[in-house]
């Protein structure tokens, strides 16, 4: 079956909004990137704010399935759970170009001036994300692989929030050398 | 003197630049918010690539000299000079609106896609204020009160991105909480 023009609206936009912004693509940029005619975004799409909570629902599976791999999967020892996590988010952070940041940092930024919506399912992905690293913390710590920690969830929010403006250094200077050095930090100096 | 036009804009056009973004504020919005005609933007700067690099110069001012007098201080101990350093910068963050996040945070996600000028301005700009990190990390193990650090420079941009994501979650969440989190972890967890 070939691909809707819904698909290729969500898959070929999703990269372009990626690379030019909430309110740097505008839709004309969006229906041309994924080749179908402008008439076709608004038949299929509400809005820019719609559209945009869409791909970042798309986005977001990628994450969520990450998740699962890693800090939730209880068949890894705890460390190695949150070695993977962060490896493997860097590797996607790279795939889609450095420069180009990650979409959820960037809808920070970009969208929570714009639209509440996309604020709030924001916040809520965030809060599932930190949860996930509380959760392998936790583990680590059980395991004895960690000393006790006094308040995993908030380490939690640290470790996620300092891991996101690693990305931004990244994508402001072109250079991936801030997600290697953030990890190398977070296990020679912060879990330890 | 009464403040010229060109200063309205520049002051009173921060602010709106600041809340809804480079590419979210349009010229129009500028030109409102200084309460000037639209024809004033247009004789006093070329684009508004050049108008948000003035902008991002004027705010970085605010930044130089509060490095000045904390992290480059050396009447103050070392330690103190870091301390002072996050919590002057966490109260402008919250003076702003912590909702608003820090321009030049909010510049690496929105106008690096959109200008090579302002992307290697900002590059420049946080290599000095992680060189200034740097300097106060190096003092502290001068003065004892830290065990020698391998990288200092390392560690300095370590904490600088930090510090910049706990400003862009506390933007998505309009919550300072991360602010006070990154502290309070900074000195009983990493700086020890």
């Amino acid at each position: 079956m070939k691909p809707s023009n819904r698909d290729k609206l969500l898959a070929q936009g999703m990269r372009v909004v990626h690379e030019l912004g909430y309110s740097g693509a505008s839709v004309r940029d969006i229906a041309r990137a994924a080749d179908v005619p402008l008439s076709s975004f608004t038949s299929h799409f509400a809005s820019k704010e719609a559209y945009c909570l869409e791909i970042l629902e798309l986005y977001y599976l990628g994450t969520a399935a990450l998740i699962g791999r890693t800090l939730r999967n209880d068949a890894l020892a705890p460390l190695q759970r949150l070695r993977d996590y962060f490896d493997r988010h860097e590797n996607v952070i790279e795939a889609n170009g450095v420069e180009n940041g990650c979409l959820m940092g960037n809808f920070s930024v970009e969208s929570a001036a714009h639209s509440e919506t996309i604020r709030l399912r924001l916040t809520a992905m965030f809060a599932d994300i930190e949860s996930a690293i509380a959760y392998a913390l936790d583990a680590a710590v059980a395991a004895g692989e960690l000393a006790p920690i006094a308040d995993s969830a908030g380490l939690a929010a640290y470790l996620f929030a300092s891991f996101q403006g690693a990305i931004l250094r990244a994508k402001v200077e072109h250079n991936p050398v801030h997600l290697q050095r953030y990890k190398e930090l977070l296990f020679s100096r912060i879990l330890t």
